[in-house]
C-alpha cells in the first residue's frame, strides 16, 4: 500500500501524484482495478471525515468559478487546505467539465495548498456522484480540511451534491425568475444557505430577491420543521446573504456564516447524523443501480426486454404483468 | 373466464360483482391469485383504453369529495359512465381511505352509472398505485368512459397519479401559502389544470391566487417547453380556473376545459404518446421495486445487511464498497 502511505504522509509532490493515481484507479471500470480501489478505500477510511464538506450549486453564469477562486484563496490565507471537486454528468456529453478549464481558477489551481479535480466525465449521475464521493475521501485522507463540491445547478445533480456534503449553498443572481426556477426544481429547499452573488450589479434587485427568498425559505422551514416555530436558537434557519465574489466583497462574511452553521451542526450532533444517513442512502442508491445493471445484463432478460417492452407500448401486455414476467426470467 | 365475460358484457348487477371480485383478486398477494389476475388483466387489455383518465389532487379540506360528486353527476347527465378510484397509501396507516366514507359522495356512490372504489389500503405507494392502475383497466373494460383517480395531495402520490392519467388537475384553495407549498413540492409543475375551488369564499383572494398561479405556470412552461414561446395554438398551456363545487358553480366550465384539453391531446397524438411512456415507466418502476424486494429477501443478503449497514454507519466500510459487497452476495 505505497499509495496509501503517500496519500496520508507523503511529501507534497508525491502526495499529489498518489492522489491523482488513486482517483484514476477509482474511476476505472476494470474489475481488478475496482478490487484494488475498494481495498484502498477501506484502508483510507479511518483517515477521512475530518474535513468540512461544502456543496456549491448555481446556474451557469452565476459566477461559481470566481466565487470558488475567491473563497479558496481566503481559506488558504486562514491556514486551510482546500480541495475542489465537481459533479457534472453533462461533461460526458460536452467532453469537458465545468472544472476542466482550470484557467477559470487561475491562482487557486496552481496553489500548493489547493487540489482541484474536474468532474468524472463518464457514466450516469449516480456513477459520477459515486466517483466524486470517493475522491472526496481521498482528499480528506490527504489532509484537505475543506472539500468544496461544485455542481452546475441544472438538474438532479444538486440532490446528489446535497447528499454528500455537510452544507449545501445555492448561488443565485439578483433576479426573481431565477428564484422561481430554483423553487420549482426543489433546489431552494435543499439549501442551507442562499448566496445572492453579483449583488453589486443591481442592488435594488438584490435586496428584493433577498426578501423574496427569505420568505420562501421561512415558509419551507415552517412546514418542514416544526422546530422552527419554537425559536430554538440551536437550530439553523436557512439564510440569505448578498456578496460580490468578483469584487471580493462578502467572502469573509460568507465564511463566517458557514462557520456558524458548522459549529451549530457539530455541537448538536446533526453533522454526524447527516453523514450517517447520507452514507446509508448512498449505499442503497448504489445497490439499486447495481441491481438494475445486473438485471439488464442478464442473458434471458436482454433477449426478452425488447419484445416485452414493445408489447407494453402496443397495449398487448399490461405493464405490471410485463414487469413480473421479466423479473421471473431474472431468477 | 366467466369473470371476463361478466365484466365486458354482464348485466349491471353481475358486472358490478365481477368488477369487485376481479379488483379484490388483483389486490391479493397469494401467488395463485396473482397468476389468475395476470391472465385476466392480459385478456381484458384489448377492451381497455377508451376512457378518459382524469387525475384529481388537492390537500385535505380543499373539497375534493364535493367536487367529484358534482362533476360525476354532471358527467352522468351528459351520458357518461364514471368510475372513481383513489391512491392513498396513508390509508394503510389510518385504516381508512379518503373514499372509504362513501357518504361523502351521497348521490354519486349509489348511482347505477357510477362505480366508486376506495384506495387499496396496504403496501407501499408503488404497490398501491399498481393496484389502482390495474383497477382502472377493469373499469375501462366494463365500459366506464371517464375514470377519475383521486389522491390526497400530501406527498409523492401526486406523481403516481399524474403518471397514470391523461390529465392531472390540482385543486387549490384561494390562499397564497397553499400555492407556494404546491410549487415547493413540485406538484404545480405536474398540473395540466389548476382549479381554485371555494372561490366564492373570498373572491379577491381567488383572483389574486389565479394571477399568481398563472404567472408561475407560464414561467414553468417557458423554461420547460420551448414550444410555448412560439404561441403554437395546438399546444396546451396549463390553465387556472375558478369554481365553487359546493354551489355547483363552474362544473360545466371545468368539463369544457377538460374536453378542450382532451381534444387537443388526442388529435395531436400526445395522449397516445403520454400513455405509452406512462406504461413503459410503470414497467420499470415495478421492475425496480421487484428487484429490491428480491434482493432484501435473499438469504445471504438478509444475513449480512444488518452488520454491513452498521459498518457503514460506524465509518468502518465505505458505502460504495458495502453496496458492492452486498450485491456480490446476491449473485
Amino acid at each position: 500500500m505505497a499509495l496509501l502511505q503517500d496519500i496520508i504522509g507523503g511529501e507534497p509532490a508525491r502526495q499529489r501524484r498518489a492522489m491523482a493515481k488513486t482517483i484514476t484507479l477509482l474511476e476505472s471500470t476494470r474489475a481488478d482495478h475496482r478490487l484494488h480501489a475498494d481495498a484502498l478505500l477501506n484502508a483510507l477510511l479511518p483517515a477521512t471525515g475530518d474535513s468540512f464538506r461544502l456543496g456549491i450549486s448555481g446556474v451557469p453564469g452565476v459566477g461559481k468559478s470566481t466565487f470558488i477562486e475567491a473563497l479558496g484563496l481566503h481559506l488558504i490565507s486562514l491556514g486551510h487546505r482546500v480541495a475542489v471537486l465537481a459533479v457534472d454528468p453533462s461533461s460526458s456529453v460536452s467532453g469537458g467539465s465545468i472544472l476542466g478549464d482550470k484557467t477559470r481558477m487561475e491562482q487557486l489551481s496552481v496553489h500548493p495548498q489547493a487540489y482541484i479535480r474536474p468532474s468524472p466525465s463518464s457514466g450516469t449521475l449516480g456513477g459520477v456522484a459515486e466517483r466524486t464521493r470517493e475522491a472526496m475521501l481521498v482528499c480528506e485522507a490527504a489532509g484537505y480540511d475543506v472539500v468544496i463540491v461544485e455542481t452546475v445547478g441544472v438538474g438532479q445533480s444538486e440532490t446528489a451534491v446535497q447528499g454528500m456534503t455537510d452544507m449545501f449553498c445555492l448561488l443565485q443572481l439578483p433576479n426573481a425568475g431565477d428564484d422561481l426556477q430554483a423553487i420549482k426544481k426543489g433546489v431552494m429547499e435543499l439549501a442551507d444557505l442562499v448566496v445572492i452573488n453579483k449583488a453589486d450589479l443591481d442592488e435594488n434587485a438584490a435586496t428584493r430577491a433577498r426578501a423574496q427568498i427569505s420568505s420562501a425559505l421561512r415558509l419551507f422551514g415552517m412546514h418542514g420543521h416544526p422546530d422552527h416555530l419554537h425559536h430554538d436558537q440551536s437550530v439553523w434557519h436557512p439564510t440569505v446573504i448578498q456578496m460580490s465574489a468578483l469584487k471580493n466583497q462578502g467572502v469573509d462574511a460568507f465564511w463566517a456564516t458557514v462557520s456558524q452553521f458548522r459549529d451549530l451542526q457539530s455541537s448538536s450532533g446533526r453533522m454526524a447524523a447527516r453523514r450517517r444517513s447520507q452514507d446509508e442512502a448512498w449505499m442503497w442508491e448504489r445497490i439499486d443501480a447495481g441491481l438494475k445493471a445486473r438485471f439488464k445484463a442478464h442473458p434471458a432478460v436482454r433477449e426478452q426486454i425488447g419484445p416485452v417492452a414493445d408489447d407494453v407500448r402496443n397495449g398487448v401486455v399490461a405493464a405490471s404483468v410485463a414487469a413480473r414476467r421479466l423479473l421471473d426470467l431474472f431468477h
